[in-house]
């Protein structure tokens, strides 16, 4: 059995933030984890074409045994040609002699506007505070630190028993805005003190991001500088058996989903938390694709947003989704009022389907009767919010 | 040469538009288009699997000689079931009968809510007027029934003359929301004199809606009951050589383009008509994805509507497009001024930028340098009205 557990300490892990002024001011902006072991490393890194400096620097270093992660909000250092490769690789190699480790052993992030040059001066002036005051018992600074314009800080953790010893895995992101399926400027970190095979890490990490902080979508737009990152310690040996695997797939997975409801929580301008579940259809791809065009579509995020159950919205992006079914015995509902049945409009329902629809977290189920496949989306409303921040503010 | 003029008038085509109040008070929603000759007629429909009931009819009849379209506002007869249908053949029967056609040769189409019965006994009280009063004055009374949150009515003719004898084209087109790639809730109507060889009708419309009405976006969503109909009468015999076809073809452009632009211009809460070219590509479809992913972005459209010339938005709009290029060599400009050159950011020129972004119209210019191929795409921006729009009303 997995519990939550408010509990994010360990004693491999160290964390700290400092502010280095990279764009904010009064706040923390420049921060560390770090781990007393060599740890086993998995990563999901966007599919972008436009990567990020740090992200390559991350994407290379991957396969190594892990000692640190350093983080940066405020500027993404993408699209800044040649210099951004070199503030990156000028970031890595001072924390690496300040740290003592190994330069390959350092991932980098990097999160906030795109196209302009890091101020690697302060950052690097930065460094030695950030180094000296690391601490088991700071992860919730690390959370606040990695923030752009999310307004809470995203931490969660999960704790299980196996074989008599306890373990536990925590997850730290940030979100905001630009989050889409396969992922979106989005980082998150999960740690975990259970030995899990490094043979299986990539493919257990792989699929608990595939249902979770890649089945969210804000705005649609994937970002250059997408990561997720699972760090577990070195050990003597591993767990590589699926039996003894499941509780910590489990907790893996309830941390990650725990992060993508804070995500879509706290989406730029959000009113809304909508799961979008799209049942019985002929294939999971279908099942996905025709969730994901509901939870992308604009028409159906302003209806969220003005609280109008218009299923007509919903039925058009199914439609157009590329989902294979026939459109004459599809059924939507809102909750349990259905609105739609196998085609036909239930137009008596509307009014306990508008008491639904005034919640701020309820579930759109479409049920497209082809087969027994399903998939879930979660999606942010479309609001006057979203507009302001996105277009007000240079991100 | 072609020339642009005010002249819709055509001896053969009658327009007429009333009230059958379906869904708006006040204002004509009803409305017809006859020929008095059997015209050939070529068509493109939404790719979207949930059809309209209209749709499904003028999909069936549009390989017959065509002699009236009816369209009405307000009511998409969408994701109307079986009743649906039932409504639309009626309507279909009345039309025939008062207008002494076969029913094959009637097109039909639909605009407006989705999911809700049309008021089809007042549909079938008007008809009775709606068909008397057709006379070939009345284009601009057509053009403004089938409106629904369009602003204003779209129409536009080009007249050439080939052989010493004069032809036109005139398109009448509806809009607003739901305008994406590959249709959206547009109806258009194209009308022509020339002989066009039924053989070629499709393929040389097809070719013209590709870089036009297919060029466009608002919010991507793809509608249910999207139409764009081309009708030329019956004629004894027909150009079908290239030569002959060209300035026919240059006319249709010219009149499917200036209905794109008013599209767009007229886009639900739209303050910017933007331009965004993809040069210099691989191939016309890397090409053509590249300037969609950048024309649909909302993170790119809400930097249009705030005026920052905001390129890493384009960028990554670009690099998650799946347009291959490598990311080092791209340019971005606004007009002619450029702040991306070859992956360099050229950061002084932020201010001039600044200045053109100021317009309601202005081109934004991705150079991928990787080959010769280039597609445009016409977008505009994401609003506070454009929110307004679509969470206040039901459409």
């Amino acid at each position: 059995m997995i519990k939550k557990t408010n509990n994010h300490f360990y004693d491999n892990f160290e964390f700290n933030s400092v502010s280095a002024e990279i764009k904010y001011k009064n706040r923390d902006d420049f921060a560390l984890i770090f781990s007393k072991k060599p740890c086993n490393a998995a990563a999901v890194f966007t599919k972008n074409l436009v990567k990020a400096s740090p992200l390559k620097v991350s994407s290379a270093n991957i396969k190594n045994k892990i000692r640190a992660v350093l983080v940066n909000s405020g500027n993404a250092n993408a699209a800044t040609g040649t210099q951004g490769m070199e503030n990156a690789l000028k970031l890595n190699q001072v924390l690496s002699e300040k740290l003592n480790i190994p330069s390959g052993s350092i991932l980098q992030c990097s999160t906030g506007v795109i196209g302009i040059q890091l101020p690697v001066e302060k950052m690097i002036n930065s460094l030695p505070a950030l180094v000296e005051g690391k601490n088991p018992d700071k992860a919730d600074f690390f959370s606040k630190a990695i923030m752009t314009t999310d307004t809470f800080n995203k931490i969660s953790t999960y704790e299980f028993s196996h074989d008599n010893i306890n373990y536990r895995v925590t997850g730290i992101a940030k979100g905001a805005g630009m989050i889409a399926p396969d992922m979106a400027t989005l980082l998150a970190f999960i740690l975990t003190d259970f030995p899990v095979s490094p043979d299986k890490m990539d493919t257990i990490f792989r699929a608990a991001a595939d249902s979770t902080l890649n089945a969210i979508t804000v705005d649609g737009d994937t970002s250059t500088n997408d990561t997720a990152i699972l760090l577990s310690p070195e050990n003597d040996s591993y767990f590589i058996d699926d039996n003894d695997l499941s509780l910590f797939r489990e907790a893996l997975t309830a941390v990650m989903s725990d992060l993508a409801y804070m995500l879509i929580k706290d989406a730029e301008g959000a009113t809304k938390c909508v799961k979008i579940s799209c049942i019985n259809a002929k294939s999971e791809n279908d099942a996905r694709l025709c969730s994901r065009a509901i939870a992308q579509s604009m028409l159906v995020k302003t209806a969220i947003f003005g609280e109008d159950p218009n299923w007509g919205r919903i039925a058009c992006a199914a439609g157009y989704s590329g989902a294979d079914f026939n459109p004459d015995n599809i059924s939507i509902s809102f909750n349990n009022i259905v609105l739609l049945d196998k085609g036909s409009p239930l137009g008596h329902n509307i009014i306990e389907a508008e008491k639904v629809i005034k919640n701020s977290e309820y579930t759109i189920t479409i049920d497209l009767n082809e087969g027994n496949f399903n998939w879930t989306f979660l999606t942010s409303d479309l609001s006057y919010d979203y507009v302001k921040i996105n277009a007000e503010y240079t991100t």
